[in-house]
């Protein structure tokens, strides 16, 4: 088991620290529901790949999903502007047809339980901008503010020049997020243990990584997960 | 905007609460890589009903996923049984072909926001028990006990009766996690921001529904997230 979890202590500052060493980045699946789903796939990691979307990104497929690191500035369009071209992709390849993508986007935590949760001068979030793809998607979306409780074991809460990194309720944090997505018109209904998103690929995806990174400002460890529909034959169009 | 979150208020006790009042429950999506993708879904989820798997269950399917909540115990055992009897039947039922599972489970948080978080005598975990389904599956496993950072505005931590209920920091649950999972096989190797486990579908869902329920004994909102992958062409046997 390689774990290597650095408990908060506030000797340690990470102000300026690289999106590596944050560990920005995701994981994502693409599932085209079509029997060319081999093609689809390797056809729409390759698009992306050409198109140079993955200049400043790491990327690693296995198989069950793909890792994309980001490793240099501006972190979360780059791994945004990727993931909506790929999506896009599959469906362009798959002619229209039924294509779900799962992600998990992560953030304070690079390893398997690697991080160092003792963080200050976390980045603040720059909104990230996306092409329309002119294809709508329905998602189901949930972000998880993954905060340590307070007490006499933890020093994550003692005031340190960023003091807010580790504060609050996590609720808050998803109430604030649901709103900012209301707002922009992406959240359609709520649901069991997720909010329901629809619009323009581009407009669900900025929804949820725009409030990623939000909350990544003021909690160090933050994670979220959309699963991305497109072409369903049951899809009320958005 | 649809939202109802009780806050940590030591006055509120849900001692004995019943599964559906802790929202204990899960979203599940299955993806047939095959062009008979509805054939397959739907004949899956038939083929569970029949079965008498959704007794003591309720479910309700959209065009993302499919939500089923437990309403009366054994929650975890009654969830668990469901998922590998639904996956085994799409992996029937698309001829042993490609499937991908996505499921999020849930519990401490009914609704879309919609949390009491100040419950006090949280059940303790039953550890359930599978049919092996005689198909390995790979997947990929991440574990998000949701604690509120402590502090004057939280109440969270004031040592009521079940006084360790929102108590320590995050890694350490997740770390207990994925040691129980090498414990007894299923853990393969560490990930970015997940663990893989392998082994027959019903080993690695019982690894990680062990894991959230046990959790879920000591953090009121805990969620787990998988993506479980049958009959990959690049899936190396487990």
């Amino acid at each position: 088991m390689s774990t290597s979890t650095t408990r908060p202590n506030p000797s340690t500052d990470a102000a300026g620290a690289s999106p590596a060493e944050l560990g920005v980045g995701m994981r994502f699946s693409i599932h085209p529901h079509t029997d060319r789903f081999v093609d689809v796939i390797l056809g729409a990691l390759a698009d992306v790949e050409e198109a140079g979307l993955t200049d400043g990104l790491t990327t690693e497929t296995d198989e069950v999903s793909t890792y994309v690191g980001a490793t240099t500035a501006p972190a979360e369009q780059r791994l945004a502007a990727y993931l909506s071209a790929v999506i896009a992709a599959a469906s362009r390849r798959s002619g229209g047809g039924h294509v779900v993508v799962h992600v998990l986007l992560s953030r304070g935590c690079p390893g398997e339980t690697t991080c160092d949760l003792s963080v200050t001068g976390l980045p603040d979030a720059e909104p990230i901008e996306l092409e329309p793809t002119g294809i709508t998607a329905a998602a189901q979306w949930s972000l998880y503010p993954l905060l340590d409780a307070g007490g006499p074991a933890s020093a994550s809460n003692n005031g340190d020049d960023n003091g807010n990194a580790s504060s609050g309720d996590h609720m808050a944090h998803i109430e604030s997020a649901i709103a900012a997505a209301h707002g922009r018109g992406t959240a359609a209904t709520p649901a069991h243990y997720a909010t329901k998103l629809t619009g323009d690929i581009a407009e669900v995806l900025a929804t949820a990584v725009d409030a990623w990174a939000q909350v990544g400002a003021h909690v160090p460890h933050v994670v979220t997960h959309l699963t991305i529909s497109v072409g369903s034959p049951t899809q009320s169009e958005g």
